[in-house]
C-alpha cells in the first residue's frame, strides 16, 4: 500500500518526516522518549508503521530529526546579524540573543523541552548534550566580552551567569502552557528585563 | 537470612530504610525512575531483594520516601522563624526562603531532582507535583505581600516571578557538580543576590 493510499483511507492529513517529527515529540514530551513506541506514534497519525519506516529509520532517527532542528534553530541565533562580533556592544549581543534563545524555546517548545530532558543515555543523547553545551559556552562568551568591555563587574563569572539564566529560561518548558493568560511576548520580555536588571544592577556583584 | 546476617556476609554498611532511599535516589538520579529496578537497588546496597522489602513495599514507596523528605524539608522552610509572618519585610521573608530553597536542593540534591522530573505518571506522582505547586504559591504570595508593601514595583506577576527564580534555582540540579570547583555558598549566594538584584533593579518593571 503506498502511503498515499493509506493516507486517503484513513482520512488523514499529510504525514511527511515533518509531521512524524511534530507529532512524535508531542508524545515524546508528554509521556517521554523512552516510554513511547512507534507503534503509538503510528497510531497517533493513524498510518502504519511501515508509513513511518518510510519516512525516518526509527525512533531513534526521528529523536535525532527533531533535536537537530532545535539545536540548529539555536545554534542559529549567533549568527544572526545582532549577535554578530561587532554589531553592536557585547551586553546588546547577549540580550538578542538572549530573547531569540526564549523564543525558539516557546517555539519549538516540544523538541526544546525533550533536548532539555536527554540524559545521554545513548552516543547520540550525549552528542546532543554536548551541542547544547556548547551553545551555552559561546553566549557565555558574549558575555565575558561585556565583562571585558567594562559593562559589567569585573568579578562576574560569566558561564556560572549564562547557566544560571539559560536555567530559568529552560524551566519555562516545564509550566508554560502556550494559549494560556500569559502570551510568549509577554514571558520573553519579563524574563529578557528580569536578567538584564539582575545582571546589571549594582547589588549584584562585591565590586 | 536476617538482614543483619546479610549486612555482615556481604561486608556491607548498615541499610536501614534511610540508606535504601539514599541508594536509590542516587540511582533514580543517574538512570531515571522507570529505568532503575529494585533489583539494581539491591545489588548497589550488596543485599537481597527481600531485605529492601523488609523496610519498604517497592520501588513506588521508596520514591515517595525520599520525596515526602524533600518536599517535607522544603515546605518546613515557610516555618523556620525568619520565613513566618511579621518576622521581618516580606522582601527580606522572600530573600530568606529563597536561600534556604537553594541550600534544600543543593544538600538534598538527589530526591530534589528526582522530584523536578516527575512527570505525573502516577497518583502518587500527581501527588508530589501538586505539593511542589503549592509550595511555589506559598513564595509566591510571600513576593506578593512585599509588592503590596511597596518594596517591589506594583505591576509585579508574584507568580510569574517566582516561576522564574524557582526554574533557575531548578535547573541547577541538572548542572551542579557537589565537590567541584563551585562552592554550594558560592552558587547560592551568585542565584540570591541575582535574583534579589534583578527584582528590584528600576529596569525590571514598567513602572
Amino acid at each position: 500500500m503506498r502511503i498515499d493510499d493509506q493516507r486517503t483511507s484513513r482520512g488523514q492529513g499529510s504525514h511527511d518526516a515533518g509531521s512524524v517529527t511534530g507529532v512524535a515529540f508531542r508524545l515524546f514530551r508528554a509521556r517521554g522518549y523512552e516510554a513511547t513506541s512507534v507503534d503509538q506514534i503510528a497510531r497517533e497519525l493513524g498510518v502504519t508503521k511501515a508509513a513511518i519506516y518510510h519516512h525516518l529509520a526509527g525512533k531513534e532517527a526521528i529523536l535525532a530529526a527533531g533535536i537537530n532542528r532545535a539545536i540548529q534553530a539555536l545554534t542559529g541565533v549567533l549568527q544572526e546579524a545582532p549577535a554578530l562580533p561587532g554589531a553592536g556592544a557585547p551586553l546588546e549581543r547577549f540580550e538578542y540573543i538572549l530573547r531569540r534563545t526564549l523564543e525558539i524555546g516557546l517555539e519549538h517548545l516540544d523538541e526544546v523541552t525533550v533536548l532539555l530532558r536527554l540524559r545521554g543515555n545513548t552516543e547520540l543523547e550525549r552528542e546532543m548534550l554536548d551541542r547544547r553545551r556548547a551553545f551555552d559556552r559561546a553566549v557565555a562568551e558574549v558575555m565575558r566580552e561585556a565583562v571585558d568591555a567594562g559593562d559589567l563587574p569585573a568579578d562576574t563569572d560569566a558561564l556560572l551567569m549564562t547557566r544560571l539564566i539559560m536555567g530559568m529560561n529552560n524551566w519555562l518548558t516545564e509550566w508554560y502552557q502556550p494559549g494560556g493568560a500569559l502570551s510568549a511576548a509577554a514571558v520573553i520580555d519579563t524574563v529578557t528585563r528580569f536578567a538584564m536588571a539582575g545582571l546589571t544592577a549594582p547589588g549584584r556583584s562585591d565590586r
